[in-house]
């Protein structure tokens, strides 16, 4: 493969459609590999491939149209968020390295500080300071904590002022390696359920090394995965980085163990935006207990080699 | 995708990679996209894609060699067979339709019966017969049974002459649905136990649709799949028609919950050849309890589709 960089640009809204398209589709030349909104989370993800310099422009398109389309000061969801623009990862794929990765992150954090005014942080690879480099920590506070935090001499921005936007919030930009979104559903509506199960599979506070976990409540949809059913749903949302080292059948299977403690059910799973293909076979390498099963024996990946 | 045809060739040589590798060797031009050899079945299949008139000239240049190589009177292997080259079925991909893949069976079949003096059955979509249809009744008897078979006028060839060949046997050529070859291996050395489970998952004696299944023995393999240990193990060797029906994963299951009747574990499973990624995928679904995952969300055909 080339060298390409996947940018995974998480934006807070997650209900409006006609915002969210206009979002996405500022992306312009660059196509919209997958858009994944969360009512819940009132939150969504587009995912877009490419060579770095294109991305790189198409994040920046994206993001100053969320900046103008999104107030942060009416938002409500159940994800942790403190800007119109979360969050924006760059991650290398194919013969990319992450000094480009990081490269790209800097560019597009500096464009939005200096030209948007946008407070924003660099993260992970991306970081300036250790204390800097988890996502969690630059987010602890969330929008309305950054009056405080942007006050606070040892939370000075890595581009933008250090006051707050009127409406959009701060920004947290880096580059990281490849990780899988992973959302679990459970047969309760008991949050703290989700949480305690969340503690439990987080590498942090003693789970799978890789993970990231929160519990949350979202609302219960029809099978169908459409329309809301009217109850509320506990879910264990994860990040899982390294997927190609941490398998997601390890994950749920983790998952099931810890909510057995408590006699609830796993209702369904959602992986959000892409997935390699490898990660995918892992998993079903696992299941199906197979042996010597090789990525090209998928017919399309054969196909398309041939190309 | 264009017209495409899938031949997944079988012939009666699995242990001499010399000879295997000449065999395979004939496509010439064509691509093998995948060549599995099991020295137990003491057979090889070689799949290859491509558009129809292609696939046709290389199914007859491989057939044409492995009866230049292979001598049935030697022949001893654990799966049924009748010929040095046993089945060649024309399967039809993307575009292309069952018609497509009938006449490239019946101009194979022609040619391997005129020019190589091969006695032929045409089979499943291609047969001339209802009692021609299914392949394991056009194989009953196998090799050792020819003679007897060739000589009754219920069972005179589609092509090619009424008498045996001297080393080559018979070959069934005919265009079907796509099917994977699963087999599933089980921690035990009775072969009885092996072909209860055969009995009890096979769709015509009471099990899935789509099963078709038999019980075999193979040599134990490392863990890597490697080398053999020593020991013998029983196996549940399928074909799992219209794979995008009946999925893997319920396969499996039911082999599970059948051997668990034994006490018998299931030590590992094989896919043969290429699986299409849509079959890979209903079965993560089913282990992950995904909820509305596309096919798309892989990663790599999202890249493939945007060349």
């Amino acid at each position: 493969m080339a060298k390409l960089l996947e940018c995974a640009l998480n934006f807070s809204e997650g209900k409006r459609e006609d915002v969210i398209n206009a979002i996405a589709g500022a992306a312009q030349g660059v196509r919209v590999l997958d858009l994944n909104a969360d009512k819940d989370h009132n939150r969504a993800v587009a995912t877009f491939v490419g060579p770095p310099r294109e991305i790189a422009e198409a994040a920046f398109r994206i993001s100053a149209k969320a900046i103008e389309l999104i107030d942060m000061n009416q938002h409500r969801g159940e994800h942790p968020r403190m800007g119109a623009v979360d969050v924006i990862p760059f991650v290398p794929l194919g013969e990319a390295s992450m000094q480009e990765a990081i490269a790209a992150a800097r560019q597009v954090g500096r464009r939005l500080g200096e030209e948007l005014g946008i407070p924003v942080y660099l993260y992970e690879e991306a970081a300036t300071r250790p204390e800097r480099r988890n996502l969690a920590d630059v987010r602890r506070g969330q929008y309305e904590g950054l009056p405080e935090k942007l006050a606070d001499p040892q939370w000075k921005p890595d581009f933008g002022p250090n006051r707050p936007h009127p409406t959009a919030g701060a920004t947290a930009v880096g580059a990281r390696i490849y990780l899988v979104a992973y959302n679990v559903n459970l047969g309760t509506s008991e949050i703290d359920i989700a949480k305690a199960i969340a503690r439990a599979v987080r590498a942090r506070t003693g789970g799978l090394h890789n993970v990231k976990a929160l519990g949350v409540m979202i609302e219960e949809r029809n099978p169908s995965g459409s329309s809301p059913s009217g109850r509320s749903l506990a879910q264990v949302t994860m990040n899982v980085v390294d997927p190609f080292r941490t398998p997601l059948y390890r994950v749920l299977e983790l998952v099931k163990i810890e909510a057995a403690r408590y006699g609830v059910p796993i209702v369904g799973s959602e992986i959000v935006g892409l997935v390699p293909l490898s990660v995918i076979l892992d998993t079903v390498r696992y299941y199906l207990q197979l042996e010597d099963f090789r990525d090209d024996q998928v017919l399309e990946a054969r196909l398309w080699q041939e190309q």
